[in-house]
């Protein structure tokens, strides 16, 4: 019998994540912050929970998908919160994007209530996650991991085991290392390329005929092109992740020069006020350093 | 009929791609500084020129595909040089690695001659050079590319019109911004993944499940896993183009910030004494800057 | 009449500043975790104390000097912290370099055991230290700064008044990220010159005669020729407030891309095992970068 | 008895440098392509040539004060250019801010007139060109350079011995590799102190009351806070130097991961139409990307 579950975030990613879980036939209770994006899960058949506690105490499995710690520590630690009602034989998921020091520290703390801690943030954004493609990156022990596989399954294609708890999260910085470089990246040479007079389709044309070729370009270039950035990863996101790749491999003392250069980029398309759009909104600071 | 095609510079590309020119039915001489490289091509039935004037002299296409400006420069313009023979009637193509600014004073030298100047590096390195699957990135009059289009795709799958003399050049800085960044970037990430602990398949598994694979990492991910970097590309060829990308974006004050960041790796990746291995020995700089 | 002081962390800066409050005649008793460095002062008069907590109910005025947040926090926090002897009457000075942000949450958990908090960390390093010339950026009340300057001066040439509390710390990260970004050009720059065949005293000769001459360069020439790199400012702490200067212009959105280049370099010299030398040191990984 | 001086380049350097050459004594003749810049030397009794050729002819010691290596060039090999009437017995000094391997390129076509070559570029800007008290930084024969010093000397300081042909240029690099990192980081420094609502004046209180203090700082500090940058130094004239530095850098395979900011900072700078102000303002590069 699949067990109930409680859901809470429900943004761009958490929403849609949600949505897949309800309809692989786990029950559900949802919470969020601002209460009216429940609506149309609620519409769909999952309860609404009046708080984070609330939630913990009527499902058996807790997932959290929001923006960061400080989210994170809100809905576990505060008054209400669902570390409350927390407990032998509940299972705490985490799915959002933290740092992998963050995530130990969470896990003490749950571990300490007598629920199981799992790591498992996830590689792919807004249209892998209504799909139900996304990679699901999970730290924890093996046999419980095992055990959340289908519903893990309901939500991405695939579960990848990256070792103990931590590593999900360590895992999703590296990959979001990766995808920061490769945007940026994207973005600078195709703002080089018009600088240099260069043809918009001559040069995808190129990209795309290639060895460099890849779904994330391929998703971005129409987006550049246009100047239109709706958000399926905002940028500040990507900014925050930027900064938890900074902070981890300061403590690693792994060498990030091109962490630096992201973290710097991405930080600043966000000072000028392009947080909200999409990771390819960078462009727009490639645009605005050329005085162009 | 077919117009004789004289080739010039027979190193891990040149060699190739004159294999596969004579395998389509062109008449070929070709010339190499070091003599033994052309063997091969003479036994499969190339004549092989005593001189780079001798090879224009014989042949109407004349190609040069060497190691950057200064050896490009030799060939045509030092004594006994391709261009005492150039004139009316004959074409040049520049298929090397060399900046758009370079390209065009080259252009207007050889234009003097009579003869007439085409540009068209390739995007591709060593396989899809034997493979003849090169995309070639010519610039020059449109009339004149479709002319040249079988003899370019003899070597190529494809021709991308990218504009006037230098933008096929202009082209090829572009696309190797784009490569660059990508190449250390990921060696990047793998770094950072493997100094926190991740399994390699696991980081492997993760980045080909999504929107960030592409060609490039399937090729490059067993030399970096094996710590051994056979030149496709040697190392040091990127650096060069990262100067040359630095070069043009200072003339057209375009931000590249990462080809900043490229020029600094690669080159240091040369100094530490990697340059002839393949680009993917970028890897070994970020260990080096690990301390491990 | 002078009241007694609390002074804890007898490090490279601690032990000569401690040394000058007691001095200047104010009452002392002193604090270390290895309590071997407190002989010397304990030799000249000092009381020392058992633990944070015996010094802090001893004392009417508490300094800290240590070497980062996590140590400040045990000291103040953990069992037999100096927290629970605080109370109204005491003040609590961080003379430590921390971030911002962390100086005002100390601050909100000293002042609810009733002390006052003043923030003062400094500028200038071990010779400073011992001959009482330190800088001293002050943070807090007016009033209370006022009140504290006489024992502050005991230990400086200069007290800055900065702001509210937090403000003293900030400071210290500006001056830092200068302090920081003049030594690696100082070393990038000779360096450079070196490879590129000019003479070391030329070298000095012309950096001297000029604006750029200043008393940071006077002092690590001699060490960057010699290359030998006695700490008196090591490597790792400047690398932890590159990391502390990195946190701060991402809460505040500030751009630094100097910034982030420290922290690459530093830290990147630190994982090189040279995190215990000056900072002077920094000139050893461009030298590892050169690959000479 | 003085040897009759040529001056070719009457910016804002050579314009000062000239009165002082004719203050000192020298009979002297000036040329500039835009002739109204000669009226005031003219005035005070030097003879203006029509052309660099007729410079060259009338003087015995001829020198270039000109913006960079394409003017030099001019001015040397275009028609009726100097290097006509070079020939034995003449010396030639180039004074420009040019990179080493471009002065041993001129001064390779100058021996091959007979005339000498001595490369003599200067440290400092308008003030201590006005004032003659430039650092001049020489490279060529020792004999040769110790015969010319009291003409060097009416024009500066001091100077500095760099070596062969070249050093004097390759000195010049190291300095403004030093100058540059040393302005951008002050300016950084002071934009982030802002907008972390430090004071103005504390700020410098404090740099300037430490071992950072500088010429440099105390000059530009004014023109920071007034958001006023008048020409000392023009800032697309450092970005300039930036561009030779790396192009230095990346012949000798020297690391200057500080060089390639110093080319991103300044030479976007320069695109955002900054150029002609000084290069204290690449402040507002700083604020540019802080959004504010």
């Amino acid at each position: 019998m699949k067990p109930k579950v409680g859901f809470m975030g429900l943004g761009i990613m958490g929403s849609a994540m949600a949505a897949n879980v309800l309809k692989a036939g786990y029950p559900l209770v949802v919470y969020n912050r601002s209460p009216e994006k429940a609506a149309p899960l609620a519409r769909q058949g999952a309860e609404v929970a009046a708080s984070p506690r609330a939630l913990a105490q009527a499902a058996q499995v807790i997932i959290a998908m929001v923006t960061g710690p400080e989210a994170l520590y809100r809905l576990l630690f505060e008054a209400e919160g669902a570390a409350e009602a927390l407990g032998p034989g509940k299972v705490f998921i985490n799915m959002s994007s933290v740092s992998p020091s963050f995530t130990k520290e969470m896990a003490v703390q749950v571990a300490a209530t007598g629920a199981a801690f799992v790591d498992a943030p996830v590689s792919g954004t807004k249209k892998p996650a209504e799909e139900g493609t996304l990679v699901i990156l999970a730290g924890g022990k093996p046999e419980r991991i095992k055990e959340l596989e289908p519903l893990l399954l309901s939500m991405g294609k695939k579960v990848i085991y990256c070792g103990r708890v931590g590593q999900g999260s360590m895992m999703k910085m590296c990959i979001n290392l990766l995808l920061g470089l490769m945007m940026a990246g994207f973005a600078e040479a195709l703002t080089f390329g018009q600088l240099g007079g260069l043809d918009w389709q001559a040069m995808l044309d190129t990209i795309f005929s290639g060895p460099l070729n890849c779904g994330l370009y391929q998703m971005k270039a129409p987006q550049i092109q246009a100047k239109d950035y709706p958000p399926a990863f905002p940028l500040k996101h990507l900014a925050k992740d930027a900064k938890f790749i900074v902070d981890t491999a300061y403590e690693l003392g792994a060498p990030v020069p091109g962490g630096h250069l992201l973290l710097h980029l991405y930080r600043t398309g966000w000072a000028l006020g392009w947080g909200d759009q999409d990771i390819s909104a960078i462009a727009r600071v490639m645009e605005h350093l050329s005085g162009k």
